[in-house]
């Protein structure tokens, strides 16, 4: 997965991209890069690790220039090196660009095969080189109108900032798998995956980009290109638990969104119980909806702790559900003789369900009851999400019930497609994309190396 | 403020301390160390920065044996250079001794000064060197004994661990100041600041170290000294707001405590309101006290940030409130169009509470009243915690009325001393240091370099 | 400048060229990259800094597989960012592959944009990316094929090591500019830009790859194609300065041609003194020679510092001479009341040669007689070497005697053209580049971008 | 081995510092460290790595105030931790001072012994901290006569300099085992180990520190206290050895007492060779004199790499000579089908001079013979040179014949005593410290620890 971020007409403009990329960091902890433009050439800067690691004040300043554009990512597939680091920014014959790119093509393979095939070299194994490519060899004589026809000879997800030496463009595929916000900071444009992002910086949220929409933004002001119609299908995962709960995301605001699955949660699978946890913190907001819901009690009785370190030493002597221990910690004096409904947004491989689980049994409870405020995980992402391979997937291949007594709960509750679509506010069912859980690809697959 | 722990007779001593410091980071993130004892000799490393900077797999395996002891540091006074890092370990007659600290003593200065005339030179500016000073200086002819006459002449708070190289020793001064909790990990000993160290690497606990015990472990097994009893006088504040809420401290678990402060202050400070919005992490207890005493729903409406890195690059054309949105950010979903109750632990200087509150008018609250689980904070903690002087604390020369107006709030109320000592389990009033609260300091102050 | 190393057939590949890389490390220090291929696919890590910080053990073992290539790099121009680090390795239609390059492109920026305007994207504004887009883009059907065909479509210098999954080949252009020679270890083929290389890893020198040749290393042992014979014109500056002492370079002993340098020197430019002294380390031999040939006496009055970091803080009160004095300082009782003669391979712009006769001066010496072991450096390199433009040269605008008085010597001598190449062995004046002496450039000039 | 220097009345006064321990990094690869004063307090860093790395600009910048003092180290004994770096700074009874030191005290061990009786306790095991618990513990109403005072209490090698926030001392032990001058830098005064540090900082050599005197330097100016007078016994492998050649130490420069000792040598231990060479770069001035005295020529024929980083990667089919060849490489053309002498210092465990002895050979010497200039290393040195211990020198238990035979050459000659005295300009045999090579201690040994 990946977060992104763009400026255009700040004196600022790296600083304010660094601050975004910050507010977007959950969307990408691996690597992280801005792209500056001073009106003339563009300066760039990428590394391993967190974006306050990434960036030092002395970096920043040799990012000059009032646009900018950036890069935070989490590799869904391919070497996690500084080669894929984005965003990437190359010279073609029309002059400089830079392109950061959230999303996954599904055609990224044929793609390649057939740029190799006419005698591009790759330099990395993600789909943001390719869309560079493209643009390269189109023989339109605009650069825009290039971005235009590269775009559409790639398929599957994607929001994209582009930034040249005199423009920034920001486009979405015509599913809108993934989010992309424009916003304005003064007399300054912003594009970002999220709004928080802009509620940082202080720009106000002005819209969604559009599915299949290719906004250019220059000295000229904001116009728009539109691309192809298609069916929409946006990711409901970002709003169960991608995204981050202060944003808007797709028109909502993702804290309602997922308060409100946890009250379809409880509507669908109640359960008889004396305390409502969360699995913190992406479980809380659903978990607060199903307490409130059914008058339970709501209580945080499994603490995380915030300072994991990405190293970590572990005696050889090894301790009982280590990792999870690392991050969280049951409170007992909470769970301990109760009857605890334990909320999270997934199941994935089920590991560290079970390891909370027994946590929480070793803490005292009686029973415990678990309920997921989304359906069964049956199939992989192939429009961004780092999903395991469907092998992976214990929903692809046990019932329910074969979960729960793997999980070693006393009942196992999942919230329907139906509940998860009526919470993100499409009662109607369509608009969003929901494949994971339904098996239903918008796009044919056979995707790879995204970011 | 400071964490310690301690092990003895385990084969993986430094790496369980390791562990142990980890879950107790919260309590100190200046500074890291840790010394270990083979039976023969001391081996020490320290650094600035988490524990998990500090210390590496291969900077682990240079303390071996089957003893250690550990130190988290945020300097409540003096430098905070790696000179006074702790734990100290030295040298004198009897042989080599480490020292790990949390608390501070009230007559530090004098006994420095006259340390000092008696030909002692001080490598830091810290009390944990005092004490090896004393220990060094008594005529005792064995280490514990020196330890126990070193007690005799220090006053204030202090929670110790000594290491040698054959014994282990934890103590606790007479008032109880700071917690210190004993536990078993299958043959070894482990001592440590709060619970929450056990449970991580899955000891077991089994006592309090009581107030103005000395606790000596070596290969005979534990033996308890008693020094002078006193008016036990634990800080409340390690309830309120300091322990993680996991932890069971001073014999009641933290979480319940807090919850149950949300309790009676919402009894004593009712609110006509819409949603309770804690200020997370701390004040999420004592909301759901709150909320679910008075009936009214409970909401995340404040996300914090996971990601906030140590230093951070500020913009020029600076951001409204820019240090607390690095941290927070007002979910405008939650909070748009309705009345507010933000129930948050302590109002220190006022500034960070008057952002916050700024920050949720801004996502549209129509009211805002804020309840704070502990009374005003008057006067400044002389036994270990890190608050501004007197001067500095807004509620130590402004009324509940004048604060209320400076922050913006339309209804400010603060939970009574009586409502929290009934929260904390001593509804007689006796047993708990409040001086911050009530100024009624249970020993004489003039402190200062505590750990 | 650059120096490059590869190695084919031998189980510790990557080791073996960080090694040779480190006994290259005079060639460019600002950057080192080594890719290794096992056969499967290739793995690559290039950094800012010298070899030995720029690689690690663990890195080394992520280089796996029984070929490897490397790359140490001083850019000649363009930026020096890690994007500019060699080695550069991609994918193309027949298969990955990477390249080392020493030298630099007369036609680099024809080429540029004529594959500019064939669709090409450039990563980098080096020469080496050139290559890659040249060997994509051939209709050949062997890599072998298109690599030889690339290779008539550039002009200028050039020593190159291409790796790719199954193969590894050397090649050079058909001047000869920069060395390139072959080696064997056992079983194992190594190839490096000087024999001090092969030295450290004990390989034998087989002979030169020659002027125009392309040697193709595969499982099949070594073959080799020739490409079009040109006018020889081997870089003489390699042996006036650029090798180490103990290389072989263009079949002669480095160390031995230096040595003559100050003999011939000393012939055409005697000097009335009482000692010589070199400025080290590189005006060691010349000074030697030049002292023996006079029968006077050689003593080192100039000491140079083994610590001169690259980083270095420079008081604001500025020391005279400073950047000079950390490197080198006067032995006073060697030069006080004497007639010294100092002896160097090259005056580039005058400011360094004038700061050290200042110092001799200071020390105490009656006379200062210069004297240089070439001729007046009057033009730019436009094969790889990096020299600053001509206007910056002194010797371009200034006779010598102005070039005397601007240094303040008493005398200044500069060695001869012919002696230069009587010394190099080619009294007949052929097979050597003496371009940046003479003015006789043997191709066409507008480079950029080298490595 | 250590460096030391010192700055009082400058307003860079640690910028000064830092530039003088460059200069001095040759005594001292481990740790580096400066403590400055502002009149009012001091202020310190110390850090493992040399000087450049240890200092940043901004390090340097919270070093304020107009006087300073420095150490650079490499441990003769004890940990190489940093506890264990220069310079220490303690608070006492009279204020702050810090010291640094060069040498090391016979009776440490007594010392540190009954210091610890009387209640010290010891946070390295230096001899530094000895200093430090002497004048804080004498009961001398000023610091200057506590210093005088503790200094009659040590026995052994020191060079010493305390700063305190008023004044700077510089001291030697009455033996004057290691160097220390006395400078002037305009209005301010400066104390070095070597006059290196003044020509880089531009002071002005001004005097020894004479053998047994203390320098006070205050806003007064300097004055001098004598202590006892000795037996003088300075260090002869200063000269030999140790101290950089452009220094003036114990009043004569290095670099000519190096020469005239590779004069002597040739006198004493011709032979018959067709080119002289010297193992660089401490062999130099040795290896001149021997070859002019004889009317060899003479030649650079091992090249020294600049590049030999700390931590260095060896392959795993061990390369022979590994250790040797990263540093050193044979020109096979100066060796090759003659008769060479080899001119180095010294010999100490002989397996270095070994593996250089069969490089040369490898590189076709027809025959090698080897000169010391200095007599063979029979005994350790108790006074601060790194030696190893008496079983480990060569020449402890073998004699000359044995060693020729073991380093495979075809003779073997050492310079005598009389020789070096001679050379040291100490004819008459007085003055110097032998006892590495005669067995004639000045002091009675039972030292470790020292700085």
């Amino acid at each position: 997965m990946c977060g992104i971020a763009g400026v255009f007409g700040h004196p600022e403009a790296a600083k304010l991209t660094y601050l975004a990329l910050h507010a977007l960091q959950h969307r990408g902890q691996e690597s992280a890069g801005i792209v500056s433009s001073d009106g003339t050439r563009l300066y760039g800067h990428r590394a391993m690790g967190h974006v306050a690691e990434a960036f030092s004040e002395e970096r920043l300043t040799k990012l000059p220039g009032d646009s900018a554009l950036g890069h935070v990512r989490y590799s869904t597939a391919g070497d996690s090196s500084l080669r894929n680091c984005g965003p990437f920014w190359v010279d073609h014959a029309l002059g400089p660009i830079a392109v950061a790119h959230n999303g996954n093509l599904t055609n990224a393979e044929t793609l390649r095969r057939t740029l190799e095939e006419e005698g591009a070299i790759f330099q990395s194994t993600t789909d943001s080189e390719a869309f560079l490519h493209l643009i390269a060899r189109s023989r339109e004589v605009t650069t825009v109108e290039r971005i235009r026809e590269a775009l559409k000879r790639v398929e599957g997800a994607y929001s994209l900032i582009f930034l040249t030496d005199r423009f920034l463009v920001a486009a979405r595929d015509p599913y809108g798998f993934r989010p992309l916000v424009l916003g304005r900071l003064r007399d300054a444009w912003v594009v970002a995956s999220e709004t928080c992002a802009f509620d940082l910086i202080e720009a106000t949220f002005e819209r969604e980009v559009a599915p299949g929409e290719i906004v250019v933004i220059d000295a000229n002001g904001v116009r728009s290109l539109q691309s192809q119609p298609a069916r929409e299908a946006r990711c409901v995962f970002e709003h169960i638990y991608f995204s981050r709960p202060d944003s808007v995301v797709f028109g909502k605001n993702v804290y309602t969104v997922r308060n409100q699955l946890g009250r379809e949660l409880a509507r669908e699978q109640p359960a008889k119980a004396d305390v409502v946890v969360p699995v913190p913190d992406s479980g809380v907001p659903a978990a607060i909806g199903y307490a409130a819901e059914l008058g339970l009690p709501f209580e945080m009785g499994l603490i995380r702790s915030h300072y994991v370190g990405r190293t970590f030493i572990e005696p050889s002597q090894s301790i009982r559900h280590f990792g999870v221990k690392l991050k969280l910690n049951a409170a007992r004096s909470v769970i301990e003789g109760k009857r605890i409904v334990v909320v999270d947004d997934s199941i994935v491989r089920g590991t560290t369900s079970r390891k909370i689980v027994k946590m929480i049994r070793q803490a005292g409870a009686t029973e415990v009851h678990l309920r997921i405020s989304a359906p069964p995980t049956t199939g992989p992402c192939f429009y961004g999400i780092d999903t395991p391979t469907k092998r992976e997937l214990i929903a692809s291949s046990h019932s329910v019930d074969e979960i729960r007594d793997y999980l070693g709960v006393d009942t196992l509750g999942y919230l329907s497609l139906d509940g998860v679509l009526r919470a993100a506010g499409a009662a109607d069912g369509r608009g969003f994309c929901h494949a994971c859980f339904s098996g239903d690809y918008p796009v044919g697959v056979r995707a790879q190396g995204g970011g």
